[in-house]
């Protein structure tokens, strides 16, 4: 049996036909835009429903925001997320309010710059405000590095329709900006995946395929 | 007994806890901002709870764009519209389209630039469009004057919270146009509401009000 792969890993072995994404930090980090620039992404290029909530309450003046997206293969009825399959935390707060939220295999992706404690081990902990001030000496781009990050994390979104959407919202004239702040997400990504990787333990290799190899 | 005022009339004795809104035109036309704006307007600077939802289907190339905003006195379980209580209809191709999920008693706005059947003679019918261009040169601006107009109209919104919030989105430097452009939403929509009063048969006057006067 080939060895299953990591999403099949991280994923079960297919994905559901509902995917439910929490994007979550402080007022300013550019959550709704990323919301907004995902759902396009997943609906407008990769052909999915998808339905995409911002939600505000009393406590909308303390300066939390959060952005939901909702894939699915039919139709969607109920637009608000119940059980998380993908939390994005980019900031200490939204980590601890909404990783109840997750399933107990879901994906979480931190913002190591702000979010110190992290609750679970596997998370993937980048530093995305961090690499935006170092690398572009502007924090604003974060929302787009962690956007790279996540479509190299997660199999809902594709990376090209990710860049297509992100060029067809940021203003003109700082398209080659969000591009390399894409690309810098995505390097990012795949090194953290192969620290993921060793985190990992072989769940329950048989003997036979340890002497195959 | 006092005569009812324009919301009274218009919207029924007091407003239902739950208030629908679409917005909806071609992608292009900026109603997901508009969508953004106005729900940060009633839910950050005006204190209610509020859902803003964009959804994407196989439709979505198309290039039809919509965008809701549910208000509630209570937190929102379903945040997707059911029946709309707003409509507002950018270009003809939406609102044919959505024209029958507005409430018998709903409010119908329409870019009249753009819609030229109009399906209740009722509807509020403005040119934003044409005032973005005449007016400010700018066709990009008339998402901002229809959601002035929209703040005149409904009483959901302040129009103080719509220009708080417009100025906390649109990019720096552009704050004077889009406060003109309100301000011109505004004066549009306070004529519109004069030729909709001239339109409106009194219901019942009993006689003796007749007499009084």
């Amino acid at each position: 049996m080939p060895k299953p792969t990591f999403h099949e890993r991280h994923l079960g072995v297919e994905m559901s036909s509902r995917y439910e994404i929490r994007l979550s930090g402080s007022g300013g980090q550019g959550l709704i835009l990323m919301g907004i620039i995902l759902a396009e992404a997943i609906g407008i290029y990769d052909g999915k429903f998808v339905a995409q909530t911002q939600s505000y309450g009393p406590e909308a003046r303390g300066g939390s925001s959060k952005s939901e997206v909702i894939v699915s293969d039919e139709e969607i009825d109920y637009p608000k997320a119940i059980k998380l399959d993908l939390l994005l935390a980019m900031n200490q707060k939204s980590c601890d309010e909404f990783y109840p939220d997750l399933k107990p295999e879901g994906l979480l992706i931190v913002d190591s710059t702000f979010v110190t404690q992290v609750p679970n081990p596997k998370a993937f902990q980048i530093p995305f405000t961090r690499i935006a001030r170092e690398k572009f000496n502007r924090e604003v781009v974060a929302n787009i590095i962690a956007l790279g990050a996540l479509s190299q994390l997660t199999p809902v979104v594709s990376s090209k329709a990710t860049e297509s959407a992100v060029l067809a919202r940021v203003p003109k004239g700082t398209e080659k900006l969000n591009r390399d702040a894409l690309k810098a997400g995505l390097s990012a990504a795949r090194r953290a995946k192969k620290d993921w990787m060793k985190l990992e333990v072989p769940p329950d290799t048989p003997k036979e395929d340890v002497l195959d190899s």
